[in-house]
């Protein structure tokens, strides 16, 4: 079976972020909306007051061997964990309709379709629409 | 006309800021998942990492005056300076399905609704299953 650690990101994972940011976004039919470069990922990550948080889960298997399994699980589980100590009382996804695999795995994990089940909608400003708001 | 000024809250706006958080919550029928309280608000924002920012309207009107006016336009566009300013590239909203007003006012602003658009879903992690979810 193969090994999977999870460990806080480093600066030095940006580079294999991005590329599964860029994975996930193709799978997403959404690749056009990942405009991050590996230098915003290091700065806003890894500087003085950080704007995200990361982990990572590191993988040991057998050539051959049979990847994947369960890795998803264990990261939302640490996730949860060090949301917890941190003294944060939700943790949020988002996450497409079309999606199901996505949306059973979290359902099963004891998630709450916020959407479905209250009617929650989420907005977006950016870009030129953004800047115009701002009057800049 | 109200004369409407922004600014950063202060730690001793916390009581204010309580009183609207439930005000919000019993037009939005949700009272009942408000369970933050003015120390937490508290220690959350006015740490030495705050977990959240914070910006008020003081309004000065003279008595009988209509106040309310475009308030929410103008924190929304206050919101996307201070956004652009820290280098964020987008801002983000949750509003409930039958609160057309401010899913009005939002489209109005520019902003595109993403679970109409593209399907997004927001999903929560909370309480009991939170905790299990962590192991704790």
């Amino acid at each position: 079976m193969a090994f999977v650690m999870i460990r806080e990101a480093k600066e030095g994972d940006c580079g294999n972020i991005l590329r599964l940011i860029r994975e996930l976004a193709e799978y997403e039919k959404l690749s056009d909306q990942v405009k991050i470069s590996e230098e915003a990922l290091r700065a806003d990550g890894f500087g003085e007051t950080p704007f995200y948080h990361c982990l990572v889960a590191e993988i040991l298997s057998a050539p051959g061997e049979p990847q994947g399994q369960g890795i998803g699980s264990k990261i939302i589980k640490k996730v949860a964990e060090v949301a917890l100590d941190k003294g944060c009382s939700q943790l949020r996804l988002a996450v497409l309709d079309w999606n199901k695999r996505a949306m059973d795995l979290y359902k099963a994990l004891g998630a709450q379709d916020l959407t479905e089940a209250e009617g929650w909608h989420c907005f977006r400003f950016e870009g030129e629409a953004m800047r115009e708001l701002a009057g800049k």
